[in-house]
């Protein structure tokens, strides 16, 4: 079969011909039918040889986190999903028996990184390819009648900032303020899901005009280009400090600006994959403020997004690729050229 | 092997001699260290032949739906589970992929009714026995050093009780005043939980003086004798309404005197097997107030369960019997003869 | 002034000439800019002679709980409003000291019946004439620039809805069925907070085509006509049991409907002003299910509600009268004859 | 009257005859029965002449945030306590009416900054005098039979700990683990908190061997020396990473060790008045866990509080002094000669 895999660091990523894989006990092989290209697996392809093996990713593999196919071929002692049933795979793998897998956080499993547990793509085969392999039947969530291409972007570009949102829900009452930062694959659809779920006034953030509109067209009541001034233009809009920060792109100009229109009891929810450094405590941020750093989302969240697809207030904005395609797939979403997310359809 | 087996609708139960079964796919097989008696069980056997066939039970069935034990056998496929591993058995069994499963809620699993799955000693066969089948190891938790005879009925007279508090937590701040109706197996258990996890004043309430004497032991703060006056004297203690009531009982009589301690945002919690009747709405309960009926437990509050017996906080009083005084462990059990909880040592 | 007040049980109110009221010391007069009436109104104005001297009541008493104005006098020692601001009035009167009152709950006052506190119009003078009594500025709420006829049901057709469904909402995930028993005066707002603040599937039910069409109106995927057969089709549509009953009608026909198409963890919210009788308890409800009373709304929630009628996502339908066709406005109420809210402009 | 007052940056405090205040419309006079002497009012007094200035505070001012006292007299149109009325002082103070006060969170108000409303010894005169006001009664908790001395430090050191507590009080489930790190006056009562309202393992740090077995004297399971390896002794008596930390220091060392401890979900909790730098964000700090910066506590958690040391659960270690005596009070507590709480008894 065909797969898309990282093979060389600092290559593109190509085209391999390789055998389709067998199921072993217990795990199920899905028929693909759609997979989504994210941003971290350009982060992971931009990593030098040193840090890439760190990581302790193997090479050559296949890419892809978000997946959802048919279900094909079950391993011997698999139970609880049928030959031929449409699904989607949860991507975040733990140990399924720790406190929090048994909440259905496998996102926040408490031995994964200690049993080398990872999501596919990210340290094993993953679903960029005809063909794949899950190892158990619980990661695996009904899709029902919704459009493969249309909605395996929800398995990570909506299930993570649903679960960011989540987090702060008991806040965005009517009469909130929440602020995305950066409205590009996983932006866009936190400010539907903030239209869907809560009565807050949502200010989108983006560098460009361009980026602006596509905000607002995704229902931000107001939306900013960022720069000197912005902090201004959103305190006034929100008439004093905002309530939540959903910051898609994690680096010290966004950080210095959150502290600028951040109050009592701001949540900073740092989504995006970056590492700025602040004045944490009392005297170091508002009274009563969180920094969040939440990750990917749970099982059951997951259902939950992919319901919210179904009645119509979630859709992902998608651009499709064909495997052969997939690296230009990555160019795209690594030079900025995308609006949505890339979906690669085997 | 030996099980104890209900076998004739309305007579005790009886050990029998039966094949060690063998786990299917999927399946684990324990070697059973201890088994515990519970008044549901008792409930099940006092059903008529035509009420017990409604239920859809097989008959005989090996009783049990408390049990802990070592990891003897695995089914072909069967993963997540070492041989030799002490587990203690989740009782209730759902579908394992609906988004109560996902969330570790088996026992709220929306389809297990239409599926016709049920807990061990409950539909199928349970732990009295030397040997026993789990479906799946998702529904076995580590026991640790815990040890099986004090530790097994935590697994539904603590769970369930714990399960129940939890969801009033956040109402039993200190200041608050608790009230547990019954304190044997699971109301002492009641006790033992609200007093390690809450500031509230707690009250018990049962029949008998000893009984009384029994919660004030286990921790209560004030403990009367139910009749008259007993609504009078909780509404002293508490000065003024009740915070929570929880339960064990469930008859027109407790409810009764529940509406008489109750007020604004009071939380009735009906854990005992019972379906009392009662006026409800803005004008039929008080303000705020809520009714809720609980079942049995989460994975993860089992969890915490143990958890809290391993630190000291919950402890079981128990009475062993081996599988040959099966049948008198329930005698005495229905008979009231009990302080605590009947523990089968095969 | 001119007041619409209650002067002999069993009449309709009328419109009396009275003196302009003083404020007290601590107290506020209002300029009265508009009053709602409402059901709970009917219902005192129902009450035989016997009944009504139970409640404690005063007669004659002006009638309006729902009212808004503009500040206009202060007594001796009030801080903390200013002469001209618009004020919506919190009606539900607690203690202001106690647990509750601190969390701004004061409709779960522990000591308000103990203490003889009311509502205005419930108990005391209330908001249908020129000037009205507020006995504390904490009462008050800003208005800022909503129009008083338009907004002034919110205080209470609008509060008591969004209450009743803020105590549900994390269950109101994407993919639940939140079913609105009621359309009328709260129902119709119910609709439109489950829209603006959950992703639930809203169900409709009201006794004609005409109430069902205005369910659809406000928000609702789905209306039907209540009789017969309503059960199943609200369980075909919601694909099993239904999530949360918000009840705004409370007799025993809904009730036997509500236990109908409830399931494991459904929330029954009986709304209205009604005391049906059922069994509740482990045998006598669905596993996990609650039955709750909430009573009118918090005051934190009442600008929350002023907050999503300002963002547009919550509107009242209303026709107004003036004061010398209060009386009208009653009939109309109580005769079915309105669609949404009477408001009357002094 | 005698009051210990701040008079000229840098000097100590000293006793000064003052008139008594008269209560204004509104207000309240207490006749204090105890004050409590903090580490912030040290922290006021180390500000240059220059960063006081910037505080706007004024000189000279009696100091004391923590008071006590009998109602005394009451300004014009003051209502809800009553002349006699032994009360415990909310320092917290907002504008009373924001989203924030509504709920009792004045701690967090939106405009007590905008509005130069400050806590009392912090901003105006405080309660080190034989008299002091109070803006308004709701301020006031009632004290009911306490101790004056004894519980005068609840209503900021016992305070303090218990809001920060009761933020993270639904990840301290059985079987986590919290570390306070900092065992004195607030520490010493954090940790009597989280032994009487969770069922987590307590490890308590502090610099010397004396304050580890304060530590263990307050309820901790476990206390350790800080310094070289103590990161690992904490990790290995919790058996990973730890649920939460409460932090009563708030230094950079601190902070270090803090991401040492940490993992999946931990609950940072900086108390202390400091203003450490770290790396946030995915990238910078462990997946999902969160860095909070509690400040003080609301109206209904003070309540709470007090009830707390009421049933037996909460007792603060003190020392008293006279007014007269109040400078050596706070010399002792800057040079940590201190165990536990200076109180002050004009």
């Amino acid at each position: 079969m065909k797969a898309l895999r990282y093979v060389e660091v600092g290559q593109p990523p190509q085209v391999q011909e390789i055998p389709i894989p067998q199921p072993g006990p217990g795990e199920v092989r899905l028929k693909v039918t759609a997979a989504g290209a994210c941003h971290s697996d350009s982060f992971v392809m931009g990593l030098s040889a040193e840090e890439y093996a760190a990581f302790g990713y193997p090479l050559p593999m296949t890419l892809g986190h978000e997946g959802v196919g048919i279900v094909d071929a079950l391993g011997e002692g698999t139970t609880g999903v049928e030959i031929g049933e449409a699904v989607a795979v949860y991507g975040p793998r733990g140990c399924g028996r720790c406190h929090s897998c048994a909440q259905g956080m496998e996102n926040y499993c408490q031995h994964a990184a200690g049993l080398g547990l990872t999501p596919p793509g990210l340290g094993h085969d993953g679903a960029m390819a005809e063909y794949m392999i899950v190892s158990d039947p619980r990661l695996l969530v009904p899709l029902g009648d919704l459009d493969p291409a249309a909605s395996v972007a929800l398995t990570d570009a909506g299930l993570t900032p649903y679960h960011a949102i989540k987090g702060s829900l008991d806040l965005l009452v009517p009469g909130s303020t929440a602020v995305v930062v950066g409205v590009g694959g996983l932006g866009h659809m936190a400010i539907q899901v903030l239209k869907a779920l809560t009565g807050a006034t949502i200010i989108g953030i983006d560098v460009t005009e361009e980026k602006a509109a596509f905000a607002v067209e995704n229902g931000a009541h107001h939306a900013f280009v960022s720069g000197a001034g912005v902090a201004e233009k959103i305190r006034e809009v929100a008439g004093g400090p905002v309530t939540a920060i959903f910051d898609f792109v994690a680096n010290d100009a966004v950080m210095a600006m959150a502290s600028e229109i951040a109050g009592p009891c701001t949540d900073f929810v740092v989504v995006g994959a970056g590492a700025p450094t602040r004045t944490v405590g009392l005297l170091g941020q508002p009274f009563g403020s969180r920094i969040r750093a939440p990750y990917w989302g749970s099982r059951p969240e997951l259902m939950e997004v992919l319901d919210l697809a179904r009645s119509g207030d979630l859709a992902v904005e998608t651009e499709h690729f064909s495997l052969d395609d997939g690296a230009e797939a990555y160019r795209k979403l690594h030079d900025g050229e995308l609006r949505g997310r890339a979906v690669v359809i085997p």
